[in-house]
């Protein structure tokens, strides 16, 4: 048996997702693992570094899946290209120990959210950023973001639709970058670990600090209430990439 | 009677080109039509600073059209903005000279074109660009590239299924920049007007120019024959956008 891991970049504009569907509905990892029965004629599961929903994008997502075979991770990555459809992209194959797995392995990640702010949409960009036409002062974004850097209980950003029993929602935030160039406005947040939903969470919350809509007590009151209710909206999926994982 | 100026983008995707189709295929042209219909409830024509084929996209395509309202030019954006699809977008309205045309008033035109020149495609950018995994010297495009700026004969550089009876095929390139940032490429050519697939045209060549499969004479002597075969494979049509009309 052997490891491989792959990373790999997809729009993810056509797909519901990540996960595989019951239903069947087109997922990413559902499209890799119908390329990998072609070519090792053999059920393989893949394991990414996490779900992305439907909607998400990745540049830099790290999968992993174990088969047996004698293919070399370059012919491994010439067959999913070649069978693969176009809005996936395998950027690069590698064989890995066999204890690597994409997600329990991981030691950080780095998500980017993407907005654009001017009054008319962009064609181009469409499926790749949050159209924000709207007052957004960057500056008071990026004061309000400092709030969230280091180690915090993050369950205010944490969806409540997805509310596990016992399981911690302290992580850490090593940066949050906010840069603007022109009409576009990114976001980078890199942390050891996300909670589900909590970069969109955490991205409408400084929309409102940015447009004034933020309660008095701000990013840091918020954070301490650990409560959904007092954060802001969900962000669109559109916006989000996940950039690179770390191991 | 009044003449309005639009500024619009496009992502050229999901069209048939600009131009309208009998056969009723999703063409840009086709989509503003139809939404001025609803707005002005009459039939409206809508005239291009010239036609984009299927694929090709645009930042800064320019149009007018003429119809009795007395709306602002401002509400005709925010109409157009309302009903649209979201590959197109109005950039900008204005209202000008009852003698002022989209086509023949236009005094120049810049296109640019995306090359993606790495061993693996994009997904994100794969409808934007053409995918290059070859090599490509852009010293050597550069070089090339100088023989076609100033007033030339561009037969070499014309579709010939578009051939009409003895039309001008002088034309006069002002400018082509050929920028590399990461592992783009981007030929940025502006002249006074340009030939039915020229664009693409030269693109193709440039590529062989910068492969090293052009022929001994080079650009120039490409230019001097005025024959179409002696040029190179006209490029994809993803990977150009109309980026700017000057009037």
């Amino acid at each position: 048996m052997r490891n491989f891991k792959l990373t790999i970049e997809y729009d993810g504009t056509n797909f519901n997702g990540w996960q595989i569907q019951s239903q069947g509905e087109r997922t990413v990892q559902g499209e890799i693992q119908k390329v990998l029965l072609q070519v090792f004629k053999q059920n393989v599961t893949v394991f990414a570094s996490g779900r992305t929903d439907a909607g998400v994008h990745a540049l830099g997502q790290v999968v992993n899946f174990k088969v047996r075979s004698k293919m070399s991770p370059r012919d491994v990555q010439n067959a999913l290209t070649a069978y693969l459809p176009s809005d996936i992209v395998v950027r690069a194959a590698e064989e890995v120990d066999l204890d690597f797995h994409a997600q329990y392995s991981a030691k950080g990640k780095t998500y980017r959210y993407t907005i654009l702010h001017r009054s008319y949409a962009s064609a181009k960009e469409r499926n790749f950023s949050h159209f924000y036409p709207h007052k957004l002062n960057v500056v008071k974004m990026r004061k309000e973001a400092r709030a969230l850097v280091g180690k915090h209980d993050f369950k205010s950003f944490e969806a409540t639709d997805h509310e596990r029993a016992k399981h911690s929602t302290v992580r850490k935030i090593k940066r949050i970058d906010i840069r603007k160039k022109d009409h576009w406005v990114t976001v980078e947040i890199e942390a050891d670990g996300f909670l589900y939903k909590m970069v969109r969470n955490i991205i409408g919350t400084l929309l409102d600090a940015g447009s004034g809509r933020l309660p008095v007590e701000g990013i840091k009151g918020i954070l301490e209430k650990r409560d959904r209710d007092n954060a802001g909206d969900t962000a669109e999926p559109q916006g989000l990439c996940l950039v690179e994982v770390k191991y």
